[in-house]
């Protein structure tokens, strides 16, 4: 029998630098699956279907929530996103460790329905750095930039409420970081629990 | 400035095989101290002072309980064994990770005193194996076994006040689950809520 892979959610505040993150990350983390959200958002020229989103119409997305078929959803700027619950089950059956990566709010919802995963939270070194890499990203206006960092803030006070937090100091460093979680993960004592009960069963 | 080292506090119920796991996993691990335990029980014959353990009087070893310069103590068969605290400071102090060897009575008074060490438990893949293990030692007798076997049983069920629980189902992974918690340790929320703090200071 394989054994379960383990469910593991990444999350950032906004501007930390999370996609570069991941493709550094992803190829070298053996045996894990980057989940793909579905959205009902417009596909970007440069997008493939299937790649980094499932695009579905939002009738499809809506008999998906109404199925209770996502694992989590949210709507933003008039978009849903979400994660279907089937396709995660299917790679932890298969002993794959199914990376999550959300929001803090889809987040907060997989700690309700899971709270045997493991919540890992990306930050940046400072909210100076933060604002720096939101300028010289360019691709917000100054309003945004302040409704950004101000959004960032709220969010790295929730950073507390994960197993693990990793400052995004460097990307080797930071690669390197999320490597000894996901091997040090199944040691957690949130699993951990499991085996000594099970252990304990024949006392 | 050298980043002080973190405090492990490693713990097994007795018969789980902690020697033989240490002596393989330390030699591994760059950057860690195993601590050394002061004594009053008499040196044997095989034994170094300074080596597993300082050795001193009964006298020399109150006089420390008495000046509060012990990290933990505890008495087994009328004998002391304590950690000296002043050395763990330095130890931290110059970026070593301090390993702290210490059966569960010693890591629950480590745990009031620096509720930020990290606990890591060792333990059985089952009491039957741990049984076994016992037998085949063949240093104590029936009754010996089933008292041990008792108190582990009992230190079982401790094991889900640690941070991680490793299952030493064989030394090469146990030893590689070792290092990926040593490693991951630095990110493990109890470090990294200072790293949010010292972000949201400057906001």
């Amino acid at each position: 029998m394989t054994e379960r892979g383990l469910l593991i959610v990444f999350s950032w505040p906004s501007g930390v630098g999370k996609d570069t993150v991941l493709r550094a990350f992803m190829p070298r983390c053996a045996n894990c699956a980057l989940s793909i959200s579905t959205t009902t958002r417009l596909i970007r020229r440069d997008e493939t279907d299937g790649v980094a989103y499932n695009f579905v119409s939002r009738e499809a997305f809506e008999s998906m929530i109404a199925a209770g078929e996502l694992l989590e959803y949210a709507e933003f700027a008039g978009n849903y996103y979400g994660t279907p619950a089937s396709w995660v089950e299917e790679k932890l059956n298969e002993g794959k460790n199914v990376i999550l990566e959300i929001e803090l709010r889809g987040a907060a919802r997989v700690r309700e329905l899971r709270p045997e995963a493991l919540f890992v939270f990306l930050m940046p070194p400072s909210l100076k750095i933060l604002e720096e890499r939101l300028r010289r990203r360019g691709t917000e206006d100054e309003a945004e930039i302040k409704r950004r960092l101000k959004i960032a803030k709220e969010e790295i006070k929730l950073g507390e409420s994960y197993d693990f937090v990793i400052v995004n100091e460097d990307i080797e460093r930071t690669c390197g970081l999320l490597a000894a979680v996901v091997s040090a993960a199944p040691c957690h004592v949130k699993y951990g629990r499991d085996a000594l009960r099970e252990v304990l069963k024949d006392a």
